[in-house]
């Protein structure tokens, strides 16, 4: 017997701050379950209030310790947080390697405390296509801060940005981030620089670096910009977490006064918008012909038939001829 | 005056060897000039023999002096070697941090070996939309190799993947390499390990690891597997390169074998021609209610007047009204 889904109800329950109401919730967006949409549909309304902080870093800087830091900072100041932490999961476990269980047991008892790990969409990083959705759940149900963590590769930062209001990037000493960060071009990720485990050889060093590379990162601006600080912590101790938390607020009135939050949002709410029409229109291209429109022109372009932009001609020009028909 | 350019010249030109033009061809397709529809299809015909190889790892693991070595020896097998190299970019300086002329600078009188740098498509990696098509010019110009170097983070490894026939994962001892290749799922990438570097401490343990993982790994597979070898380089001193070749050639045969190189090259002129279709699909959507549609409907979303899913239903059907009318 199938269970009927109260959609309606399971979300008065989220808002009366049911944690298995909002885990359920979490679960129907992330396994694309039946109700998604009527999920996605009930949210909109009560969406829209938190405030999305993300939180990345190479392996080793400390993201877990900080973000249990930083929600008992957010706890301190009175405020409900969520945490999405998306963990890179191991092809061959076809699971996280850090799962909930072992993550800041210490805020387990806390009912305005809400964790949950979400899997990575591929083996090699990046955020769960669901994480939006988990995102809109727990905005929903009231969480004042939403700590959205994941490990520093290329493309789960560039996703993290479109999510957050406010980036905070992690580096710790000696790890060589100061090269990487150049490199990677960390500075247009990060609104805010958090050096962890300060108390370390080299701290003073990677602070001036990442002073250095802020300050010429900022010449090349035009109009007023964010001058991005750098925060000293020690998270495994608690130190400097509220430093992070006025940072953070700082930011946001930043933010607030020249029309940031407003463009960072519009401009999330757009991909988020886009990114679903383009799975749809993915779909319906994979529909073609019982499916096999695609391989068929891949074929005549493996033989030199066709090149590639022809074939997309084609395959587009299809998908429209069995729209209109 | 604008300069008319004849394509099927230049197409001429780079099958006699010409590396003018051979660079004039990369240069209008990554330009995404007019003329770029005209080159792909000229392109076509010629397309399918090369041999490609991509080449990736974290950086300072030698990758530039690997695929250098990597050059050399297949040159004295008596291959033609096209390189493209894809740079991380500065997102302040807008160009490569490395470029071409400071690249193996031994090659650069070699009329059989034509090595270009690529920008990254974003400033966090991620290979440049062009790299495909970069790479069609080089396979139409007749090179029997070519190599792929790029720097591993997230997303260019599972691109370099899509376009590769064969994939070398560069590590080196003492970087933490084993474990972040297990983090990262480093394993479903690689058909080759590589250790350089292996004069140093920790190369016998880093090898030992590399083969412990792909042991694991290989218990889960079903069916005929390729066993990933792992394969140690000094490439600074040109020790090994050699085997690395061998290794690349066995798993050709194996490929050939299980027809695994059609598989691949099947599922990467499919990947392009979807991708090439979805950016046509995306920029009509751009274009809708000359280019508000997705703005209006964001903010719709943002208002929670409008959920996701109901705005990308709104915006497929109207590129469906826009197609039909």
């Amino acid at each position: 017997v199938p269970r009927t889904i109260n959609v309606g109800e399971l979300i008065d329950r989220a808002r009366d701050h049911d944690p298995r109401a909002i885990a359920r919730l979490i679960s129907l967006v992330e396994d694309a379950s039946p109700e998604l949409r009527e999920v996605a549909a009930a949210l909109a309304p009560h969406t829209g209030r938190a405030m999305v902080i993300g939180l990345t870093g190479s392996p080793g800087v400390g993201k877990s310790t900080s973000t249990s830091g930083l929600v008992s900072a957010f706890r301190a100041a009175g405020h409900r947080v969520g945490v999405l932490a998306v963990d890179p999961s191991s092809p061959f476990s076809g699971g996280a390697l850090l799962g909930d269980r072992v993550r800041m047991q210490e805020h387990a008892t806390d009912p305005d405390v809400f964790i949950r790990s979400m899997a990575t969409r591929g083996h090699l990083g990046g955020l769960s296509w669901a994480t939006p959705q988990a995102l809109r759940v727990l905005d929903a149900a009231g969480f004042d801060v939403v700590l959205i963590e994941t490990v520093g590769v290329g493309q789960s930062e560039v996703e993290i940005v479109s999510l957050a209001d406010t980036t905070l990037v992690l580096v710790a000493p000696g790890m060589g981030d100061g090269i990487q960060a150049a490199k990677a071009g960390i500075l247009e990720v990060a609104d805010i620089f958090v050096v962890n485990k300060a108390d370390r050889d080299g701290a003073d060093q990677a602070i001036r670096e990442l002073k250095h590379m802020v300050s010429l990162g900022r010449r090349e601006q035009e109009g007023p910009s964010w001058r991005q600080p750098v925060v000293r912590t020690i998270a495994a101790r608690g130190e400097g977490l509220t430093d992070v938390v006025e940072a953070i607020e700082a930011h946001r009135t930043w933010m607030a006064e020249h029309g940031e939050l407003e463009r960072r949002r519009t401009a999330r709410a757009s991909a988020e918008v886009e990114a679903i029409a383009l799975a749809q229109l993915r779909d319906r291209m994979g529909d073609l012909r019982g499916g096999d429109a695609l391989a068929q022109y891949a074929k005549q372009v493996m033989a030199g038939e066709l090149d590639p932009y022809a074939a997309a001609d084609a395959l587009v020009a299809g998908l429209a001829d069995a729209t209109a028909g």
